[in-house]
C-alpha cells in the first residue's frame, strides 16, 4: 500500500504520517493490502518535517506543478490525503494564489488521481469555513454551504469537485468540514483561526498570547488527534457507507474563548491565564465570526465519528503530547 | 451603456437582445445612462444570428479564449449576462468540456470584468441542477446545492465564485437559477431537459416526437419570456435588495409531462397530442429525475421575479410567437 499524504510537512500531516506507521497502514477492503509499503510526503517546504521510517519519502513541491504531480500519482498509490492548502486569511489576503492552490491544484491532483483508476481513494479536507452569512442556530447536515470567505468558497468548490468525480466513477472521493484545530502544536499560521490554539498553546510555554476577538466569542473545534482519526475514518469507511454525499460536517465541540480560558487557569493556573491579552482584530473577527460555532452532526456519529470529551481533555491530552 | 451577452448566439441569448434593443437599455441606477449604446453578442457560431439593430455588434469565439475576451471586455462595458454553457447532456458527456466552458470560461470572463471595475454588473444564470440526491418534497430558499450532475456541478461552482468575487468587491453579481426553459422556440440543443419543449413545440408544428421519460414525470418550468424578463431583472435590481446572497432559486411552475400533453390537448386538438410518442432513454431520466420539481420561492417573489400563470398560457404565448 502507497498513500500520499499533500501538506505533509505540516503539522496535521507529519502527524497523519506518524499515526498511519504506528497503525502499519490503512484497512481499505477489497483486494488491497492493508500492510503499508510507503507514505510520500508531498509539501513546498520539507526541511522541517520530521518522520523518521525508512517507508517515508518526501517530495518537495508546488501542488500546481502538473508534472511533479503526474510524476508522484504513478500506479500503485491507493489512497491520498489532500491536506495542501493556502488557509483561511492567506486565501483572503491573496485572492490569486487561493484559487490557483486550493482550486486547479486540487484539480490538477484529482486529474492524477484518476489516471490510476476508479477505486483510488481521497479524503478531502474541508472546513467549517463552508457556513457563512445568515444561518439556523444550529448547522445541520442539510444546511446547505454558504461560505463568506475566499477559503471557504475554495474548499466547498473543492467539495463539489471531489463529489461530481466520485459520482462519475473517476475517483473513489470523501469531504470532511473539519472543525478548527486546537491545540495546534508548533507555531501559529496563518489560518483566521490560529489564536484559538495560541491563547491556549502560549501560555501553557510560560509565554504571552494575543486574542483578537472577544470572550464571547465561540469556536467548532476538534483536537488534533481526533482530527487525525477523522481523516483516517474518512478513508476506511467503505464506499457504500457514504453513498452519494460525499461530503460530511465532522463533529466537534462548541467552546467560547471565556470558558477556554477558565479551562487553562484551572488545568495551569492563573499566571497561564493571566498571559492572555485581548486587542481585537477585525479582519480576523471578521472571518471568525463568519463561522458557525453550533453543530448538529447526526450523520457523522450515524459513520462513527467522534468527537473530544471537553476543552479540559483537549489542554490535557496537548499538554501531554508537547 | 454597453451590454455583453456571451452565448448571444442562443435562442434566450437572442430573446434577450431583442428585448434590451425594444427597452432601449437597462436602469442599473447610479450615474449610469440608461440608453443603449451598444449590445455585443459573443458566440462560438453567429452564422444564424439575426438581431437586426444597428447597435448590435458581434464577436465569434470561445469563452477559453483569454486574448479574445480580454480584448472584448474593454473599459465602456457596464453589464454582462453570461448565457455561454455546455448544457446538461453535454457536460455529462465530455466532463473535461464541461469543465473547459462552464468553470474555466466563466473564470476568464469573471477576470476580465473584474478589470473593468467593481461595479460592474453580472448576470449568471445558474439552474435546477444545482439540487439533486435526497431532497425535501419542496425545495426551499435555504435547501443546501447538492447536484447529481456534472452540468449541476459547474454552475454551483460558478454561483459560489460570482458570490465571492462579489463580496471581495471584484464584481456585482447576481446569480439565477433558472427552471428548465419550456417552449424553447427553434432545434432542440442537447439539454437533458430538451424533450419537455419538443413534446410541446414539434406537434404544435405537426411534427412527431419522443418523450424519454415516463408521463408522470413532473418538471420546475418557465416560459422563455419570462426567463428573459427574470434575467434582466436581476440585473437591474439594486445590489443592496440582494444583500450578501447573490444566488436565488427563479419562480417557476411544476407540469407533469401528462399534464402538459393533456393541455397540448386540450389547446391543439388529439391530432397534436397523438404526434408524441413515450420511449424512455435511462440516461436522460437519470439527469432529469436528479432535479426537484417543486420550490417555495419567497424570496424571488420578494424580489418582484415572477412565473407564468400555467402551461396553457406557456403553450398559448409560444403558439403567438412562432
Amino acid at each position: 500500500m502507497r498513500i500520499v499524504i499533500t501538506g505533509g510537512g505540516g503539522m496535521l500531516g507529519q502527524m497523519l504520517a506518524r499515526c498511519l506507521i504506528a497503525r502499519g497502514g490503512l484497512a481499505l477492503g477489497c483486494d488491497r493490502s492493508p500492510a503499508l509499503g510507503e507514505i510520500v510526503l508531498f509539501d513546498q517546504n520539507l526541511q522541517r518535517t520530521r518522520v523518521d521510517d525508512s517507508r517515508v519519502r518526501c517530495i518537495e513541491g508546488q501542488v500546481t506543478d502538473r508534472t511533479l504531480i503526474e510524476r508522484t500519482f504513478q500506479p500503485g498509490v491507493d489512497a491520498l490525503f489532500h491536506l495542501a492548502a493556502v488557509v483561511s486569511a492567506g486565501a483572503e489576503l491573496d485572492f490569486e494564489q487561493g484559487m490557483r492552490v486550493n482550486v486547479d491544484g486540487l484539480r490538477t491532483i484529482l486529474d492524477a488521481c484518476r489516471r490510476l483508476g476508479a477505486g483510488t481513494r481521497v479524503v478531502f479536507p474541508s472546513s467549517v469555513a463552508a457556513f457563512g452569512g445568515e444561518l439556523p442556530p444550529v448547522v445541520l447536515d442539510t444546511t446547505g454551504a454558504t461560505p463568506q470567505s475566499s477559503y471557504g468558497t475554495q474548499k466547498v468548490i473543492g467539495e463539489l469537485l471531489v463529489n461530481d468525480m466520485t459520482r462519475k466513477g473517476f475517483i473513489d472521493g470523501r469531504s470532511l468540514r473539519l472543525p478548527t484545530i486546537v491545540v495546534r502544536p508548533g507555531k501559529p499560521n496563518l489560518a483566521a483561526s490560529g489564536f484559538m490554539s495560541s491563547i491556549l498553546r502560549e501560555p501553557l510555554a510560560g509565554e504571552p498570547a494575543t486574542c483578537p476577538v472577544a470572550p464571547n466569542t465561540c469556536m467548532w473545534i476538534l483536537s488534533p488527534q481526533r482530527a487525525v482519526d477523522a481523516l483516517i475514518h474518512a478513508m476506511e469507511l467503505p464506499a457504500e457507507r457514504w453513498g452519494w454525499n460525499r461530503t460530511l460536517n465532522a463533529p466537534g465541540i462548541t467552546v467560547s474563548v471565556e470558558h477556554a480560558l477558565e479551562t487553562l487557569k484551572h488545568v495551569a493556573g492563573e499566571r497561564a491565564s493571566a498571559l492572555v491579552r485581548f486587542e481585537r482584530d477585525p479582519a480576523i473577527e471578521r472571518i471568525v465570526l463568519s463561522w458557525p460555532a453550533r453543530f448538529e452532526t447526526a450523520r457523522a456519529t450515524r459513520l462513527g465519528f467522534r468527537a473530544d470529551g471537553g476543552i479540559e481533555d483537549i489542554i490535557r491530552a496537548h499538554l501531554q503530547s508537547s
